[in-house]
């Protein structure tokens, strides 16, 4: 075992670092407050190959590993979470996209999204099937040389503001057999966008509903084979709760440091917070499970990265614990704070508020209990 | 002992929950997205009584004990904790003028205020001095029948849209004992205030810091003795944190009624959550926690009522376990909603949000501790 | 609503708290330490009525009701816990015959239990049926004017060293309504006791398998009507949830009292442990954890005595949440005790042994949950 | 970052593991009843290197590392948690007399201390001082060629059976710089041994106080400089943190795979305990506990290994979460097994039993909060 970083994985943390210090953390408030979608920050991001970090240097990627970009989107979320998690699910998408298109789509999308000159959506979630996403009810019906997708997707993540859209539809039989990913234009003929949602966080990131009725796509748009749909987007997914855990971990850190400074800053009864024995056992409880989420988290990328047979199993316990565990942290700062947590000329409650949804996405904390559950019962070795 | 509510407290309870159902929750969703302050509201709460509801009736208020005053409270908050959350805030403050400023005062300024047509801000803390209310700076200098009064006041609710102020301010040496209270007519000169705080929730109501500059307030206007000022100051608390505690226990009432509406209606895999073991479970967990909270708040507003030795350990006592216990049963059943949870469509994510900043308002639930752990090793019986 | 005690129910505790100073509390580390079963001590209970305490009158009890047994339950509780809860499972036996036997057989046997001079077990558990008492294979088979019962009964406490057993069998279909009460004998032809089981704790009071093979008992000892059996046992488990975390209530206020005395006794880096803000902290979280586990109880049995259509409701959630909550207090208290809490000169890791069966026993707390759930989605007001 | 254990510690776990099974798992329950310190079986392990896994071999030792040790220990847990734990302190004390004693002592006493011919035993704990060892009474007082050692230890592990101990006492002024450490002979003429202390758990190691009147030893027995007594007890004690926190681990592992065992075999209402959600979910967070458990062991024992500069930091954030989570999961898997969680004839309660003192033992995790906080608020980079 080795728990070290290698000099390149310091650098691009380093560059990460920057690139949220400079180009992130000054606007995340309010990006936050106005609902602001910084696309041209995107295309920045782009330009230093974080649109595309774990897409394939032949499509156009920076071809690095999961573990790589899991340190990457830690020290972006330190600036602003909503964002690096747009930023995570438009490398998700990529991915897919690179990994599993036939070489010509490939070659015709995979450069410009991982440049971030366009942007990606996954959209797979259905207003009826939330953690059921298997029963999705979208379907695409073939037609000569096209496919004509009817039917509405839910809670979209840039939604209305990408130009892609890697969506799930189904091509066959009920259950996730019958299903087929498909690459489709975000601004094809018959799709229309609903509102923005008016979110709790992640509010720097539109989040809409998509209708598409009989919207027509070349058959060759279609990634991998019918029926091999919900099985790419799980795949997918993998990397996706490893990539929003490690917005989460970001987020923590953030919320650790700041909670650090402002403890040894502010007096309260003649001396520093710092020196009230509660506020450090605090202080050391959140450091803890700040380290524990992460180690679980880099675990987890690693074992993706080896391919290791388990994978699923490690990416589903390490989304879970880190995103409660890193919850927990925000929150804990947001109340060692004090009356400051709760405004938000300090970012503590946008921490909390941006970190929540990270329980709830990628496949609920209860469907990774679920996922997690099932491997164990099936004789999975830890 | 009896745990049974009489037939007037579940007529109040009924009127309450009228109030609520029509007058506060059709409207909260807005109040919160716009940061309305509903002042037409809170007068018609006055023309109910819920404006001077444990004010003595002679003072013109209804003249109910703590316990009765809480039952109102938790009902009013399943309508719009944040409102809610005000009117208990005047109703401390006026409590506090009527109980202990000069008669001649209190016929002046009380039955307005219990009557909803004016209404009170209390004006404990400072930028300096969050939990360490005792160490506050702002001064009150005597000046022939009159005090000037200079300082500044921080996290001022209803600050800016209030009439009248029941300020702390300093009239002898450092320390709890050298301070005393005041009634400060909100408009005097001197006084200005700050932009309204931009909070995580409580949105509905204004926070603004207060800036006092040798602001002219008449002698006769301090309620109380000299010096008896932070007594009295926590004596409003303990009644302060009751009502606090039961805006905490509506709002988590809310979130688990429509959790079990939300549950019973929405299918996933095939059958309804509320089939699932692990959805049942929580719910559980759910219920028996606000039972739980409840139990607490009740028991100590009796104690309170009873003018028992050890109110003040069991107001402490409930308001630390009764806001805990209810944001978390506020932050499940946002979980339970899954991304319709995360979105202001639902009303779940603002419960969280609300609901958050009563583990920090009225003493932190950390001086909820210290307070309740002095007590026990002085020797207070349980 | 009335948080007090009468009068009448201050001498109940004082009665009993007396007996737990004297009576038990010296003996119970050598009872634990020894496994021994205080049978004279048992009598001597009995002599104070202590033995049926919410058995009526006219039978031989004291006639009080569930809410001054459970007040009385946790003043005993504090001596000895794994005693105690051998008297509430007593004192609940003793109630079904009282109950639901006919006239003659409850005078024949009813006294002389109310008095301890006979001792009752409750039979409902077998070895393949746990939770599922409801799936129960032992057989009741009608010969004449008597039953032949056969079967197995696992986990019975007193097992071997009482005189009645109060036996849940099978006289009719699969299920819950297949099943009769009976009072059988314990020196019974064709029963065979198995050996003492070597628990974790309670081991004051023997628990051991009961095999019954043909055992003839008088048609009359059939208490209630057939088919009527598991009903009964139900009944009895709601005064017997009450009362087991009555016991959890007494041993936490135990362990409280003694962390209280050894943190303000112990000193560390040259000051008093009670000193120490995080024990301070701890300690306050320990009290209120007690004092609202109590209030839960308290209102559970109120509302038994009121026979309160969600009386069930009530009791499971308290046994759920007293349970927990006292077991978290006993282990905190271990905790602070550091070394000293781990070994048996002091009694903090008999209180965690003992205390942690309550979380298994009378339907565990998993079951709770599923009975509260399962009230709370057929629509049961809070 | 590399997180695959190599062949040669695969190969290292197989041989722990097979030890485990064999000579361990077998009478781990017998040992616990009857209080039997297993000698042989120590001997036993010292043939195969296992009391002196991370001696220096050219002291006797295996010479592996940290990591290593913490990777066996793991196993060896699994079959006796108590006995293991007793290996690892003998380990740490061997370890600190082959690091820090004169070459002629360390030839003298190491080979047969790693080849667990002899054992040793760690004093430092006295009766007075728990967690604030550096005000340590037992005093060391120059005479000619030798020192005369007089105090009373407390807790101390082995005393009474082992041959050498390794002890803190006062050569200095009052504090931690004013402290020496000494091996002294465990037969040593004024060496007297309390009884063993009756414990909740660690049963199959004996725990004596242990009282020194004017004992002689040879000055060249003194481990290291005057003064430094301290400082080397702390040194072992952040490898002693690893292995104990590594017990916590293998404890957990047991608990977790009888867990799995058992959920599979036993049917409640018609259906494996597997079946029912409640148990997966539960199941899933064991699981992923124990895993976040172990990264952390294993990450703070490849710090120790590098010498890190955080090394204490990341020693005691291991130490803290892992015995704690580790011991929730042990709670949890008694709990799951329900009755026969609470008897002896399954081992879960005993897990619970034997792991509830790793969260006090070397260093309570209360002082492992103020190690982590102290460094923390110094600046330490995570």
């Amino acid at each position: 075992m080795d728990f070290s970083l290698s000099d390149e994985q310091r650098a691009y943390q380093e560059t990460a670092r920057q690139f949220a210090d400079k180009a992130l953390a000054p606007f995340a408030a309010e990006w936050d407050a106005d609902s602001i979608f910084p696309r041209d920050t995107l295309t920045e991001a782009g330009a230093l190959g974080l649109m595309g970090l774990y897409t394939p240097e032949d499509a156009g990627g920076l071809g690095l590993s999961r573990l790589d970009a899991s340190l990457i989107f830690e020290q972006l979320s330190q600036g602003c979470t909503s964002t690096t998690a747009f930023i995570t699910i438009h490398n998700m998408a990529t991915w897919m996209v690179a990994s599993f298109a036939e070489p010509e789509v490939r070659d015709q999308w995979v450069p410009q999204l991982a440049a971030g000159e366009l942007l990606a959506s996954y959209c797979l979630t259905e207003p009826g099937a939330g953690s059921d996403a298997g029963s999705l009810k979208t379907t695409a019906r073939r037609d000569g040389d096209d496919y004509l997708i009817t039917g509405t997707k839910a809670f979209i993540s840039g939604a209305g503001s990408t130009d892609v859209l890697v969506l799930m539809a189904r091509t066959g039989a009920p259950g996730p057999k019958g299903i087929s990913c498909f690459l489709v234009p975000a601004d094809s003929d018959g799709i229309s966008y609903g509102r923005n949602e008016d979110k709790m966080g992640w509010r720097s990131q539109p989040t809409r509903q998509i209708n598409l009725e009989s919207v027509r796509v070349p058959a060759r748009y279609r990634i991998g084979a019918e029926g091999e749909g919900f099985a790419i987007a799980m795949k997918g997914l993998d990397g996706g709760r490893i990539n929003i855990a490690s917005c989460s971990l970001g987020t923590a850190a953030a919320a650790l440091a700041q909670t650090r400074q402002y403890i040894s800053e502010r007096e309260q009864f003649g001396q520093s917070l710092s020196e009230f024995q509660s506020v450090q056992f605090r202080l050391a409880d959140m450091a803890t499970q700040y380290v524990a989420a992460q180690q679980m988290v880099r675990l987890a990328a690693w074992k993706l990265d080896q391919m290791d047979a388990e994978r699923t199993l490690f990416c589903a316990m390490a989304k879970r614990i880190a995103t409660d565990l890193c919850f927990d942290v925000c929150n804990d700062a947001l109340q060692l704070h004090g009356g400051y947590g709760y405004i938000r000329e300090y970012p503590l409650e946008r921490h909390v508020r941006d970190a929540r949804v990270h329980q709830i996405l990628e496949g609920t904390n209860e469907i990774m209990r679920l996922i997690v559950a099932r491997r164990l019962l099936a004789g999975a070795a830890l």
